[in-house]
């Protein structure tokens, strides 16, 4: 998984809800770490239940710290383990995960307000987990309780999901619009990564992208709680309006190679793995499509524009059809056609 | 190359423009064939250019019949050949081409409304060939000329190449509507196709598909004089709006297999080597992804509904976005969500 | 992976030797059961190390029945859980897994030849593991001690890996030979099958193709002490001549579809997952290649005979080049080439 | 297709026999020599039939030149164009090329012997096409008549097909090898190549091999005369012992990255589109491996060789078993292996 820098930021690649064999995942944490490198990522959180612990007559042990410290231990340093928790209820408030936190043990107490209480003293960023579970609303479309409120109001709950493993949510998207919660994707997962997003016939695991003014934990922290984050599974991107732009107009760029009599030969070259799947909103027409352009991952695309009497440079502008700044509705932005090279055929 | 037939009608898959040694093109008829036929082609036309014969000075033959002849002899049944030429002249009209002829040799005359005139009498369909080409108009923008004008109200120019090769004229598409012009897409080929549309890794030629009352040349002729066609090239589909939802409808089938509590566990089969990229215009939302679907070709796709307080069956409203009725005009068509299964989980 | 059955015996596929976190493994033991079912088994071992538990500061269990326990909880019908243990020593013995045992508890005795007396004592097939293993012998070469000579005098040496993980010994297999020990091939798993053989690739883990009268544990143990067993890895089988005879005989069925002149056309369709790499030890030659006829795995070849004068049905024999019965020897086989289908043209 | 040269020689990779429409082909000389590129090839000809014209009633062109003319003009500098013609007669002598000729006309007389002689004159190459043809020989064994035997006596039969399209011939070998003929292979291709030898799979057509002094036609035609060729096709390498050595020795280096132990770790680099299948006759043996060794073409191979006591460089003997220098004769060659890399561990 490769994203390029936006102005101003890096594009860390985070997946900040995953388990092990410390609470019901089926893997050693080792692993985790293994296919966190393979993915590409950035950022990786080991965040097991505090309160499930289905393995517990093999693997008693009281330091829930653990599988934190054995992945942190195996990273390579190019990638950071973010220390996290998922603290896990009935609803509400259902399951949330505190990370940046320094001691997961002190938050096995009893009053769930209490745990997040503590879990921010510690310095943590909490946030909802898969508020669309049909194990916490049977139809699947989530909504805020009166605890939620509470809990915001507080500090207590500073993100959400909207994408959760293979799942999205149009209502969780407009409950972080409504109330400035960070938006987060994420993969949860529990078996192999491989297996279930089919890796190797070119899938990828869920994730949240974090725009951080470095690659360090204070400045993951603090992109988190400035909600500059895109979630982004299968052909889907989840976020702000502003950043899916941005995120855009750093991945697409065009080079104009040639004229065919009034025609503008273009190489646009999508150097992120997200696909673009753009409605072209510009008065100019395309020579090869009609207003649907299709830019595949990292790949170069040839497309002839018809100008016309225009002369390039020249901006255009698409919808981005695959991207979802808040419920049915997709980003714009812009991109650049230059001059053609001093070599075009006039 | 596989399409549903629609309701009432069979769904010919027809390439209308092609080449061969006997004028331009590069192989014996005999490979148009057999491409045809490795394809999954219907229909197939030879059209060699009447007045442009580069090959002439090793092939001086003066049958203009002879590629028509030669590929109907080794065609096996299961591929109509018809019988066509492509009048060839300069702007204004440019390239045309006349199917459904008896004898191209009698085509051969300098007056080009004579020429047409003369296809008219054997019973032709004459469309305009690339209208967008550079070759004609150097900004690519298909128009429409005084004669042109005068050949459509003569009944001497029945359809237009809105697709062409690699092209796609938004243009040309608005001449077809404004003046009840059938819509066509066609390959134009001359060399091998394999190597053109990259077959071997999923390509496919532009091709029409023809709503005929029977396989035969005759249903094929009345289908294309009354307009009931889609060009289909690379993701894109141009055709009337009914008849692309029509054809959307009998692509897609929906089977509604279990419930995940007020969930609607749907698996939706793409029976066509079509792309459907829809956007849901319904209230009810996904469990899996925004308002895009993809439904990848020949393939079935699992998607979850949320359903809520509805019981199914459902009619659900959907945009097909690489559908094009009109320049930037996307047609609709209503997918059937049945009833659950039997065995479905309540 | 797929291996047709013998006369008399059902062909087992069996992985006895893997580890998961209840050892030194990477994964619970329900992956190990996963993988297993995913490659196609029919018998699987976790063979978790009783005196090597780098986890024990997180899995301090005191019970080393446990991974099997799990497993075989886990497990479907169709996979057949065999309770084992590695017996983990410095040389001499190295590492012996003791497999059909009852209660690996009791093996955990400080003397190594009590150890394996308790196991025989259960009811034990005990074999070494990896022979070859630098970390007993600097040069790869597997060498019998003494302490080996007793241990199968006594009967509690009964196999031999001569194929473990990605390596391979003739001078195992050689042992084996000489001391009558049943061959074996294992992965000795501890990450993840998938990345360590390649599977999304079309690699496989190796295996112990075991001939038993019928689908249980009994018949299976019978079949391992009788030394019924093929070891598979990549492209190469090793194990008794005969065995590989008659699996290549129940694997390569022919078909005589047609003459061309004298020459007959056959179609050899390999119904294993196991290359086949064969040398023509005939008279008669083939139409298409020398004496070298490769067939690919699970997929029909089309070769075509000159037969001269000869009137089929014929008996062909060949080398099996990939297969090994003893070092630098290669078993042969027979091919059945029928008479011409009656449909053949004369 | 890539091969490297070897010592004193340029490997030109030609395919000498091919057809157009203008004998019995299905495509223009263009699309011959677009192939050619496209394949690598350094030489192509085309040997149209003189006496089988079956596109006469189009083609009646007399000038039997006309194809060779057509592809040299079409050609890039990189290709060589050769001229060639196909004398077509009855069994003896059936189907001979002629190449090196500068007037095929000349050659167009009722004696076959006049016209070979006529070809000997203008410099010809002269060699008998597929003599195991069923349509010469009903058994599809090679047989020389006394005509051949008189022709080699003349110097008017030089080189024989023991590949021809997808056959091979072992008796066509012998008769090379008892008469001093060249060995070739060649595709004899009618229709397209990527289709028949399936291209787009990563097949390939058969060619010769030729080891010329320098990249000339007529230090090409000294190559042809002094017999320096490999046939090649599918996995299969025909020639003589000591090219077929040399060219293995050209193609595969062997780099010595680590020890492990007394096992010494192996990179094994196959510089040639061809497989080597390798059977190792040196004392050593390999941890990974029994006596069999695959290298795929154009990719490296990871080898562990026990050494034992000896230190490297060595060398090691092996045959090519899927090389062929007389029928059931496999040629060996040695494969150098060096010191260890200075940076390997001791």
């Amino acid at each position: 998984m490769v994203f390029p820098d936006i102005p101003g930021y890096q594009s860390l690649l985070c997946d900040l809800h995953t388990h092990s064999v410390f609470s019901d995942g089926s893997v050693w944490p080792d692993i985790r770490v293994r296919e966190a490198l393979k993915d590409g990522l950035d950022v990786l959180s080991l965040t097991e239940h505090l309160e499930y612990q289905p393995h517990a007559d093999d693997i008693p042990h009281p330091d829930r710290n653990r599988s934190y410290e054995l992945a942190r231990e195996m990273a390579a340093e190019e990638l950071l383990i973010v220390h996290g928790s998922e603290v896990t209820r009935g609803m509400p408030p259902g399951h949330l995960n505190a990370i940046f936190i320094t001691d997961a043990n002190r938050l096995l107490v009893d009053d769930v307000t209490e745990a997040l209480r503590e879990a921010k003293r510690q310095g943590a960023f909490i946030f909802w987990n898969h508020p669309h579970s049909t194990g916490h609303q049977a139809d699947g479309i989530a909504r805020l309780t009166d605890m939620h409120r509470d809990l915001i109001a507080d500090g207590l709950l500073n993100g959400i999901e909207v994408i959760n493993d293979l799942t999205y949510s149009d209502e969780a998207l407009q409950i972080a619009l409504d109330h400035n919660l960070t938006i987060l994707g994420t993969s949860d997962i529990h078996g192999l990564v491989d297996w279930r997003y089919e890796i190797p016939a070119g899938g990828h695991r869920p994730i949240s992208i974090v725009f951080a003014t470095e690659r360090t934990e204070s400045a993951l922290r603090e992109a988190l709680f400035a909600g500059r984050t895109i979630g982004w599974s299968q052909d889907l991107l989840v976020g702000k309006a502003e950043l899916l732009s941005q995120l855009a107009s750093a991945s697409l760029s065009t080079v104009a190679v040639n004229w065919m009599g009034r025609i503008l030969e273009l190489e646009i070259t999508n150097n992120s793995s997200a696909l673009y799947l753009l409605r072209n909103l510009s008065d100019e027409t395309f020579h090869d499509s009609g207003d649907l352009v299709t830019l595949p991952p990292l790949s170069t695309t040839h497309l002839r524009l018809k100008v016309g009497n225009k002369e390039p440079p020249l901006e255009m502008e698409f919808e981005i059809l695959n991207a979802i700044a808040a419920p049915r509705t997709h980003p714009r932005f812009h991109l650049h056609i230059p001059a053609p090279l001093p070599a075009a055929i006039p």
